[in-house]
């Protein structure tokens, strides 16, 4: 099975958003959610390490289809190991499935769902506050704007208004949490949510003159 | 005098750690601390609006020469403005003493001291993390990496080392608070720094599976 010493080449040149160490958080936090989910971990192990294997570098296919293109790497890489495919469409799934939003391939299997939660959980907390920092200055965007009605209320925004780290913490971040499959995941995304919360409100409280 | 919008197109193409928005936070800081401190406001906001113009960008003479590179320019600005030379001075001297280090050029005046303090305090708390974690997003520094025992001991690193965030903070952010002149600034930067320190105190915790 791959190792984590064999998956480090694979995120050689990715972004500090999406590098190595977020597969290794994402490890760690697989490795507390799969026992209670009653997960197949050397499926799971295998799915954390390849999730994000094509397209987190510059140069990739796109963020919006990594998904797919670490699934077809991942099933080079298992064959090459000659697992058996079954085993091999347990991982894809897990794979495919872990970019899930609403419509596509769900989250079916404890695998694929603790996937899932561990890969969002990494968008929360305090690792979270910084991965949405440094995304919004690798793309040129300012930490905090303040946002526009309408983007308060709809998520529409007004020319010219930029998509600050707190715009993307209102639009998308603080609802993940109600997107958890497991009962472990969704008690941490919680906790992480309120911290996350909390953070971008004493920000805004510092940048107001009010603390 | 100089105006906030007169100020702005000086900060064009300024990194998001060194932009117009941290001028603006320096400003409203250092209207807080400049009353209490018996500091010339119009000294002070035009020190305040003119201290990063030259060096912030990408392309300008460097981080390590921009107070003087500031400097300069604040003084054409200013003379362009008919200011008489005793004020100009007052204002230079702001400008050239907000990177005082323990040598050099220490503030001696109530506004170069709440300029010190105003911009020192921008370092610290919610907008502290968001700097020194955009600022290594930018470098190619990860956020977070495990301190080697020698760098905790006397801030000398191994070899490979990298410098994230968390090293930042260890080895700069958290001993600026002693720095201050100000009491009002002293103990904003005592309450942001325990807020920053809380953060990584706790990023640590989550990266290590403990919460």
């Amino acid at each position: 099975m791959p190792t984590i010493e064999q998956a480090r080449p694979w995120y050689a040149g990715a972004d500090p958003v999406h590098d190595f160490d977020h597969i290794l958080r994402v490890y760690h936090t697989a490795e507390r959610l799969g026992p209670p989910a009653g997960a197949d971990m050397e499926i799971l192990r295998a799915a954390v390490l390849l999730h994000d294997a094509e397209g987190a570098a510059p140069g990739g296919r796109g963020r919006k289809q990594h998904h797919l293109a670490s699934a077809e790497f991942a099933e080079r890489v298992l064959s090459a190991e000659g697992w058996p495919p079954e085993r091999i469409a347990a991982v894809l799934h897990c794979i495919r499935a872990h970019r899930f939003r609403g419509t596509g391939e769900a989250p079916q299997t404890p695998e694929a769902q603790v996937l899932f939660d561990a890969d969002k959980l990494d968008v929360l907390g305090a690792v979270g506050v910084a991965r949405v920092v440094a995304y919004a200055a690798l793309n040129g965007q300012p930490f905090f704007a303040r946002p526009s009605e309408g983007f308060l209320a709809g998520g529409e925004k007004e020319p010219g208004e930029p998509h600050s780290a707190y715009h993307e913490f209102l639009f998308k971040l603080r609802r993940v949490q109600e997107r958890m499959f497991t009962p472990q995941g969704r008690a941490l995304a919680e906790e992480r949510t309120a911290y996350l919360a909390e953070y971008f409100a004493r920000l805004e409280r510092e940048i107001n003159g009010e603390i």
